[in-house]
Formats: structure tokens, sequence, C-alpha cells
């Protein structure tokens, strides 16, 4: 049997623990080293928060399993047992260029199902989290349920590079969406823009290719509020690979999938 | 002779004393009302910080003029005199939906020079303020001179919407420089986005349409940095009117207009 509650309790003393270290670590300077892609920064930091998350995991519960960005975790063929998914810094070129607008980004699933879901805005210390079936909540307070919303009134979080033709999906979709609802947002950490739909602050994110530990958590929180989140064709994500994410509130997911993204 | 430390004072005090009430009435619900434009709501909160602002101004200083979006200031033909040019909410949108991503923006020109200038993010309580040459600053803190960025290491500020064609500037150009860049972000505030090209987590910023309250603090900040703030055609920004703005970092400013915006 699965203690839920003493492992939140335990995930949120770490999580508050790495948000701090984070923060003093502005004071230094960041040793930056540039992965293949460009746009994919590393920084010391993100590693060590990756190390010191999976040395207290192995201790405290050795009979879990780890799947991270930055390599250190398992190598997993399937979620059975329970899964911790990791993104130590979420955001990473907010985090370098910023200092703000990164997340530690934890979800816990447990064959397959996400059962605990964290996601940390470091920079401005808000820990948005959810126990599925037991409620989200920021910083304490309650995450009411989604609500529908009209497109038009809607604000949804794309980034500018969607809108232009791409190989992962029909631009013109995008753009046709993005001409119609009230505004659009790009805040540079998936985690982020997940929370902010779980909080109501967005109505809808969609972006083409994310990794299971980028949504984990954000799936969770949004679950939890009753909110939808699929890939770009209304399937469900695969949790071991690269999806395309698109989180919104109940209605709003519909509707868009319905009158936009498969659209004929 | 103004006595412009005095002013700074006086503004810092009443920024602060709005900041606070605009956090209170978080408390309460909006009561909101949509003008011509639906993407432009107006809140009671809005109107009030406004007038809170023009009423001690014209108390404090009644030789001054005043500027701003509510309509409750001067009709001005020019900037001749001293002109307090404000924003009580810039990012209107995100106030309603997000209660944060906004901010108090206030200008203060001399003859049609900025001389001081304030961005104030509520939400977070980190107010960003320069007098012309005596140096930019968050909360106290000296804000660097900006510094030389390649376009590949440089993450903008753009929205979505002028990527795709629309009747203001060529979307080709700007399509060309966002896929150029590192990322390319929107946050909503224009203000938000002038006060983070001046404070180096920006290297620029881009739109088609602003009106003066929505840069004349930004301005002023930008440029005690060394940053350059034109319109997208690199001419001046005109203080009477809607202008597109172009804000950044000063070579990187100088690149993008030569190889992207200005390019044949």
């Amino acid at each position: 049997m699965v203690n839920w509650m003493e492992i939140d309790q335990q995930v949120k003393m770490w999580i508050m623990e790495a948000g701090s270290s984070i923060r003093e670590s502005f004071q230094h300077s960041l040793s930056i080293q540039t992965k293949s892609n460009p746009n994919d920064l590393v920084t010391n930091i993100d590693k060590e928060t990756e190390r010191f998350f999976i040395s207290n995991i192995r201790k405290t519960y050795p009979g879990h399993f780890i799947l991270g960005e930055e390599g250190q975790g398992d190598e997993l063929a399937s979620l059975e047992g329970i899964v911790w998914i990791i993104d130590p810094i979420d955001g990473t070129m907010n985090f370098i260029h910023q200092q703000r607008h990164f997340a530690i980004s934890i979800g816990i699933y447990e064959n397959g199902i996400g059962r605990l879901g964290y996601i940390y805005d470091v920079a401005h210390d808000e820990l948005y989290y959810a126990e599925r079936g037991n409620g989200a909540y920021m910083n304490g307070v309650r995450l009411p349920a989604l609500t529908e919303v009209p497109v038009e009134k809607a604000l949804i979080a794309i980034n500018a590079t969607w809108l232009v033709k791409n190989r992962y999906f029909d631009e013109k979709k995008l753009v046709s969406l993005a001409s119609r609802v009230r505004g659009t947002r790009s805040y540079g950490s998936a985690a982020l823009e997940l929370a902010y739909v779980a909080s109501g602050r967005l109505e809808g994110y969609l972006t083409m290719r994310l990794s299971p530990w980028d949504f984990a958590a954000g799936k969770v929180l949004v679950e939890e509020v009753g909110g939808v989140v699929t890939n770009l064709w209304g399937q469900e994500l695969d949790m071991m690979k690269t999806n395309s994410v698109f989180a919104g509130a109940p209605g709003f997911h519909k509707k868009i999938l319905t009158d936009f993204l498969l659209k004929k």
C-alpha cells in the first residue's frame, strides 16, 4: 500500500530545499554548456538539482524508478511500478537569460497513471501541486475546477514559431486559432504554461514537441481541475516519447479540436 | 529649476500606494466593462488608479500636464512643459485573466525629453525605474549597461499575431527574424516587456501598435542602460501618436534593423 500522503510531504520538502539552493546559486555566476541543440542549454545547477532529487529518491524509495531529462535516471521500457518523472529546471533558456520563468517539475506515476504532480516556480516561490482525486493547489490555496470560456474570450499560450510553416503541424490551423482567441502568450516553460492552464490564467496551451518530463506534472495538475491534456490530434499522450501537447479547459479543449485542429 | 529628486521620491510613494491598493482589490471581484475593441478591457481598478495618480499630480504639481489612457488627463497638442504620461494598468487583459503580468507605467517628460521612467510589476512587487543620466534600477539594484549579444543567442518578445499576414508590417521579415533568434516570448504587457529589455532578460521587443503611455516609461529605462527604442523602420517614436515599437540592446538593435526589418 503506497502512502501517497507521506510521499507528498517528502517531495514538497525536497522541492523547497532545491528551490532555495537554486535561488542562492544566482549569486554565483552560471557555468553554462551547450547541448547538441543551441536552444537546449544545460547548467551545472540543472545537473546538481537532478542529482539532489535522484539521490534522495533512491535512498528513500529504493523500489521506485526515475525518468529524467539530464540522463542520470533509469533506462525504462515502460511505466510499470512507481516512476518519478523529473525535470529539475524546465525553461532552461529562461533560467539562464532571466533567472525567472523556470520551474522544477515532478510527476509521480503509478503504472502509467499520474498520482502526484508538482510545478515549482522557483523565482516567485509558487508551488502548484495536485494529488489525483484529492485536489490541486497553489501555495496551499485550492484551485477551482476549470470553467467553460468562449473562444473569443480565451487567452492561450502558443509560441510564435508554430505559426510559421513547420514540419510538425499545419500552421494555417494554428494561425486561424490564434487570430480567433482574445490573445496569445508565450512564457518559454512548458511546466509553467501547464500550471497557468491549471490555475485558470490561460484557457489553453499548445506546443509541438515535449518530452514526458516537460508535461508529466502538468498533466496531473490540469486533469485534477477538470482540464484535458492530449496531443494536437486529440490523442492520449505517450508517456515514453516526445509528443505534441494541447492542454485546455474542458469544453474549450473539445471546441478547439473540432473547430480548428481536426478541421479538414 | 525642477527638483527631479523630489519628484522621484513622490512618484515612488504614489506607485507603492497604488500597488498595495490594487493587490488588495484582488480580494474583491472585478467589475469589468468592454471598450469598443474586445481585446481592450477596462476595469474599475484601472480607472480608480488613474484617478488616484491624476488627482495627486494636479494637487502637488499644478503646473504639470498629464497624458493618460483612460481619458481623465489633458488634451495636449504638444509635449511642451512637464508631462506625465501614465498607464495605470498596462496589460489589462493579463490583469483580468491572471492577476499578474501587468504594470503601472509612468514616464515624466520635459519638453519631449524623457526624464523619469517607472514600471511597477504590481503582482511581483518589482519596481523598475530610471532617471535620465542617473542610472536605471530594479528595486534599488542598479541595472548594468546592456551588452552586445549575437542574434542566435538572443531572446526577443514578439506576439505570435505579428508573424501572420497583417496590415502593419511585412510579416515575412518578422518570421525570418523569429526563426533566427534563440527564442521568442510574449508576456502581454508592453511596459513589462520594455522593463525586461532594460534589465537584460530580453534582447529585444517588437510590436506594431503602442500608444505613448504604453512605452513612455520603458523608453526612459531602456535608453538609460544604453538600449535603443525606435519604430520598426528605425525612426524616432512620435510621443503624440500610436507607433510601432522596436526596443533593443544597442548593437543588436542596429543589426536587426539592417539584416531583417529594413532589408529589401
